[in-house]
């Protein structure tokens, strides 16, 4: 039985047909183009951008020419010159933290800057909050959900500064709401924080509606958005985001381990401080005199010398996501996202599969997850097959769909694909 | 008047030849090859080797195929499996670390990872040793000479922990000797901290008799590698040093912004703990279970997703210098720095430049760093024809020596143009 066979069999729907549709009319399956695809000639259908986005042509190319013509031409004075005439590799976390500030974030320039790695940014903006929160606010709440990083941070947070977290319990298959929020915060609240998308079940807290709860309590509020960024608008100064941080590995391609981001709101800036003080967050680095005085602005999140390699791919990412624009990437995800559960629905029907996304599509971000026993075999045996979603303990899969390079007919094959696992796997019980 | 006019003109000696037999008899003269030399074309001397090595001819290659092959072609599957047979990009830290750890640091596995930047991993390293002090234990001892990223962090320790600084005073032209370590250690000693090399003066401190020093009075050490590691052999098991970091962005040729490296002694390990409590500093990272674990040895110093595509370029510098050996390099290092102050000594005789660096070989690192007044203006001219060594405010003039990149030859061109600057800047006075 081939493939196309597999999907007529089912539902009498031609799923391949419909996909073929949904890839023709699509405004953004010129993006896929720009992606190294062949570099993974093995891998069918790739479903894990919301862990590791696909590089981009142009990273391969701007790595190589910025080794040689960057680094190896300018040498030090790179530092200082980077050829774009407005400064040099010193300034990269305030230039990438703008572009990424207008391209994602919903945020005017001068309050996100790019370095460090998530944990590192969000046990420094924690601490910025809590640090600066008033007497009797000796709480942090957050969820039981949120993602592990984000935990363990603020319980060593709490730990060092004589806190209390106080957990709010969200299932697997859900995020956290906001009656629970403001039903968790009030005089003692310091900082509330939570993922944006949440990394299990891929559901999309109300940030508008989460951050003012808190604010009504007389807290602060630090979003993770890890799993939003560059799929989900975002809109953080209009929803009065005080803080945020995110990683740029998943939707935002910047390759394995790339520099996180942060946003300080810019109410807070020269008030709230985070407590690594590097020479380059000082606001003048090369006096190089006595005593921390913090530079202006979101600089002040800087600590040591940035990542400036490492950026490169994170440029040639969100070049490539103004070019898109995140309203048509969102529009693709949400077709993405309701054409992985229609599959699922009619192709794995009556074979135990639980969906542990929500339903309504504007309570979702990009990725939906399915729960059965067996997915951690199901999840080897469909690597082994070309299909690469990821599993999450102790019996998820993930779908992450990454809008610029995904298509539909490769979702379809990777759900094709899954049917086959799952049906072999049950003759084998 | 030639250049070669000119070094004969003043001193009867030819410099030219002089350096012209040092590169034959130089056994790491094969070394100068790996590198990218001719992205520089304009460069007839970079003497900064020691504020931005250059990049490797292999780190060109290994990034290319490091953003095809194992980003591109293995996708996510590369964080468990990177082809090396030996586990995936997840253990690249403790993989660099132990690398690190045999190519240049004196110690044995287990004990170093690569990651964060140095200022981060510096914050950490420090709190971890402060937060585990004994009762009345609220000092800590640095030097008013220490590199600023370094004392700014010490500044916020001393802050947020209710510790004070101790500082020993050190002048620019020198660094910090253990009799000053002893007057200004005792029983309220937490931690001492000092730049191995000082970024100023080149001057090598004695960090075994210091480490000692400060045991003696019940203190642990932390050591700023940063500039020698990589030029200077290491021995930090042998001298008993608690904890360590440096950065690989100087002799290692990491490039810029390339991830530091944090060293914690195996005898601290589950009894030190840094404060950035991250995931994959957890022992089981992967479960994401509540309650924070830490990983047993090194690993905890880790907080969050490894920065592996940037790392590449550091395991091509760590095989390159395991290729070469630290003796060779060290031994290299020594005629390099002597070469110059001979050069200095005579080509700038009656120029007013003096010498802010130790005369003895086995007190300095791998830089020499010259004093005269106008040596701003002087360090912009030099840019402008071809010689690139760095600027210290007020009035210093580094010349870093990078011993795999850094011919005899190419130094003598620097101080030659060096000659001609001040010589023109005299006329100009």
């Amino acid at each position: 039985m081939t493939d196309t066979d597999t999907t007529r069999a089912v539902a009498g729907t031609d799923w391949r047909r419909r996909a073929a549709e949904l890839d023709a009319a699509d405004p953004l399956a010129w993006a896929r183009g720009e992606f190294l695809l062949d570099a993974a000639p093995g891998v069918v259908s790739y479903l894990d951008g919301n862990s590791l986005g696909r590089p981009l042509r142009a990273t391969a190319q701007r790595m190589a020419s910025f080794v040689h013509d960057e680094w190896g031409g300018r040498l030090i004075q790179g530092w200082t010159d980077d050829g774009s005439g407005r400064g040099g590799w010193m300034h990269w976390p305030e230039v990438l933290g703008d572009q990424l500030a207008r391209a994602a974030l919903g945020a005017g320039p001068g309050q996100a800057v790019v370095g460090d790695s998530t944990t590192v940014l969000f046990y420094k903006l924690a601490r910025a909050v809590v640090d600066a929160a008033g007497p009797g606010r000796d709480e942090i709440v957050t969820d039981t959900g949120n993602f592990p990083t984000d935990r363990y941070v603020l319980e060593g947070v709490a730990a060092e500064r004589g806190l209390r977290v106080r957990w709010v319990e969200t299932d697997p298959a859900a995020g956290v709401e906001v009656e629970q929020v403001r039903a968790a915060v009030g005089e003692r609240t310091a900082l509330v924080t939570f993922s944006h998308v949440a990394y299990r079940s891929g559901h999309l807290a109300d940030a508008a509606a989460i951050t003012a709860a808190a604010h009504d309590a007389g807290a602060l509020v630090l979003w993770d958005l890890s799993h939003s960024v560059g799929s989900v608008p975002l809109e953080l100064d209009a929803w009065g985001v005080d803080a945020a941080v995110g990683c740029t590995y998943k939707y935002l391609n910047g390759g394995p381990g790339a520099p996180a981001f942060g946003y300080l709101a810019a109410r807070h800036h020269g008030r709230l401080h985070q407590p690594v003080q590097g020479w380059m967050g000082h606001a003048e680095p090369f006096t190089m005199g006595p005593g921390y005085s913090p530079a202006a602005g979101a600089r002040s999140l800087v600590s040591g010398t940035p990542p400036v390699l490492a950026m490169v791919p994170v440029r040639a990412g969100l070049d490539l996501l103004e070019r898109a624009g995140i309203g048509a990437v969102r529009a693709k995800s949400e077709l993405l996202t309701a054409f992985a559960l229609d599959l699922v629905d009619d192709l794995l029907a009556g074979h135990d599969v639980e969906v542990a996304s929500p339903r309504e599509p504007g309570r979702r971000g990009g990725h939906v997850t399915l729960r059965r026993a067996d997915f951690r075999a199901v999840n080897e045996r469909l690597w082994a097959d070309g299909v690469v979603p990821d599993f999450r303990a102790p019996d998820g899969l993930r779908l992450g769909l990454a809008p610029l390079s995904t298509s539909f007919t490769e979702l379809l094959e990777g759900v094709v694909r899954l049917r086959r696992a799952v049906a072999r796997s049950g003759e084998q019980r």
